[in-house]
């Protein structure tokens, strides 16, 4: 097989269980690609070509020798440099942490192993999953930013890299790099996927989430990792969804969309207006604008407040071991997070239930809530990543979201739209997802 | 009947049901007993004597009419005078909420009027639930406190004017009332009975309980009030236990009881060292001592801040209308709180659940925990309400506790034997304690 980098996880995972491919000759195809591409992309940070080839080889292995396998046996995917790997180093992006070694996997990372899937190498995270850039750039343009913290996994997955790659967001670091770099990007329900062995930034508003270039991909990467961990303190007991299969239904009836503009709307470039002024004319009687009430401008407030508390929390070894290995960027977060008082920080905390009680009743009306995943195309430039505006205030709420590569900007570069869900009503969104790319696939 | 006041929640119910007293004798029994001691006890802030015959004159006609009538049928009841009801003022002990009334039952006090039960009046709480005293004194001896907040609900059932009370608790407030004023006081799981429509002194912490006279009578209470209630941000989803069946139930192996002398030990009077040292040796190979890690030493100082922070938030606006009108103990706990860093009360948070998994282990070879409900007799003097130091950890961990008055000390007053139980495992508690309360009855 010529492309098999361009292969879906899915694709992959059935050509190699029909013989159609080995996963040595994909994973082969894939290091090709990144051979090609990584010096101007760096989307890696732990990569070893031969150690990937021999997973490659023992899956084959497995898989001639007639054993059960996983849904993603053979498919070679990216691990943001977050997730602790048995096998890679794991940095979080920073030199304090350069070398780190764990003996065990993340959760979520041992759920896609034990699927069968080969963990490639670590992708480029920013500076503690925060805002200080790393390496990577954008595979459309090398001049302009991949958006972060999950940079390098987006920007892998956009380049055929992988088919899939894991990511977290506590901003706007699943949405925004998938807007930038022309991915799917899917932020589960927050406790939805454990974050136990995962870099914690803000336990509040961490959540996991993953890149790839369909739906189906993301759906079914986000069914294998969900579940109740003991080890993480706000994951949900629930029953394991069937996400791939729920997201292929059809709906009973066509969904309806919100269109929101969001309280950052006056960030989105004319271009971003535009675009989005033309989906919602396409999408005609299907879609309606709901404007949010004037108190979810405070959210962008009550957001930073949770997140400069919690990293001045977590971060706070690293400050006394070498702050002055640590950014600026981040050094003003963690000095605000630090005078920050309690009273304040628990009304924060209040808040986020409250804000996300407050868009129920859009829900009573609507399927999801359409809205920009970005302000505009990747900007130009690499030292910094852009803003996650139009990601926080869906973050706070611990709402689901998928961004989908479905629109262009005046420059060509790729813009995302943003679907967003109650909590808990996963299915639903992937579902009106698939059912938007149908449909403007039909109007094309 | 001649001595009705003197039935239990229970036989009550079961004795108007078979018509051998009406819910006016009953009512009129209890008013009697309320004519006589209220004067020196001083339980009652609210209560309205025809109102309470005429609530029962109605009970009385639905059940000669032949209607279906709950377990609670008829059986008048006292409410905390933080709950909000439909009839009496809400006042939560403070001058600046003075003839604050609703136009709603708090969810706890609505389930129990559905199983039947006659709300005869609101009890004294401390000054908003807090340590500043109300008009209270010990049934057993005016000149002694009868502990806090829960003070009119405990004083109330010990004196049987009422066989059932509500009490909420967010350090000592159902322990230590129940103990000094030897009456069963049992705190569910924190999670188990909705909050709305109870005055919010700390989302972390408070928790709703029951007073009564008999173990029965509060696994009933708690079980009609049990259930989930989305206007409660931390009400669990759970199927309604059958909590008075399965406290009924024999264990399958006598329980193991792990007495645990708690960080707080030192406080403990010798009266109170002497009697836990006998009950020890009574219950022989049933019962291990076993020592908690220093580490939970900390865990005043970790329930303080949140309490702190907590009040200061909830309490902003009353300080605001009213600061001139607040104790010095509670202008105290707000100012504390008010200057608070937002990282420390985050830290203290996180240590709630860590206490409680820390707790988990003790659990693997024990029943429940066995320790004092307070420190000693209640102390002489109305000024304050006493020590909550031995219910501060289980609070702080969420943990369900029942207190028995099976101990006296060395005045004669009443001593409670406090047992805990695992977050979730309240049906194991209320099994255990029945045990343990029969297991003392044969050896006595």
């Amino acid at each position: 097989m010529e492309n098999a980098f361009t292969l879906s996880a899915l694709e992959a995972a059935h050509a190699i269980r029909e013989g159609q491919v080995s996963s040595e000759e994909l994973v082969q195809a894939c290091l090709n690609r990144i051979g090609e591409y990584e010096e101007t992309i760096g989307a890696w940070t732990h990569l070893n070509h031969e150690y990937a080839l021999e997973q490659a080889r023992e899956s084959d292995k497995v898989r001639l020798s007639g054993s059960a396998i996983g849904p993603l046996h053979g498919v070679p995917i990216g691990v943001k440099d977050i997730f602790d790997t048995r096998d890679y180093p794991t940095e979080y992006g920073t030199p304090l942490h350069q070398g780190r070694t764990t003996s065990a996997d993340a959760t979520a990372v041992a759920l896609l192993r034990q699927a069968g899937a080969i963990v490639m190498g670590k992708t480029v995270t920013t500076e503690f999953a925060v805002y200080a850039p790393g390496k990577t750039t954008n595979p459309h343009d090398a001049t302009r930013t991949p958006g972060g913290s999950s940079s390098g996994s987006a920007a892998a997955v956009a380049s055929f890299m992988v088919p899939l790659a894991l990511g977290t967001q506590t901003n706007g670091s699943i949405g925004r790099p998938a807007s930038y770099c022309g991915v799917v990007g899917y932020k589960p329900t927050f406790g939805m996927i454990s974050r136990n062995r995962v870099l914690r930034t803000s336990r509040s508003l961490d959540t996991v989430g993953v890149f790839a270039r369909t739906i189906d991909d993301v759906a079914l990467a986000a069914q294998l990792m969900c579940g109740f961990d003991e080890l993480d303190p706000d994951a949900r007991h629930q029953v394991r969804p069937d996400l791939l299969g729920l997201a292929n239904e059809a709906p009973l009836m066509p969904p309806r969309f919100a269109f929101v503009k969001s309280p950052a709307w006056d960030q989105a470039e004319s271009g971003t207006q535009e675009a989005f002024g033309e989906l919602v004319e396409a999408l005609g009687d299907r879609v309606e604008q709901v404007d949010l009430a004037s108190v979810y401008d405070e959210v962008f407030q009550w957001h930073r407040l949770v997140m400069d508390v919690e990293i001045a929390k977590n971060f706070a070894d690293d400050f006394k071991r070498g702050a002055d290995q640590i950014s600026p960027e981040l050094t003003e977060i963690f000095e605000r997070g630090k005078a920050a008082h309690g009273v304040d920080y628990s009304l924060a905390l209040d808040r986020q239930s409250l804000f996300a009680r407050g868009m129920d009743e859009i829900f009573e009306d609507f399927d999801v809530i359409l809205t920009p995943a970005a302000a505009g195309e990747a900007p130009v430039g690499l030292d910094n990543t852009g803003s996650p505006a139009f990601c926080t205030l869906w973050t706070f709420a611990q709402m689901p979201t998928i961004t989908l590569p479905l629109l262009q900007g005046e420059a060509g570069m790729p813009l995302g739209v943003q679907l967003v869900a109650q909590r808990g009503a996963d299915a639903q969104l992937l579902r009106t997802a698939k059912w938007l790319v149908k449909h403007i696939e039909t109007l094309a």
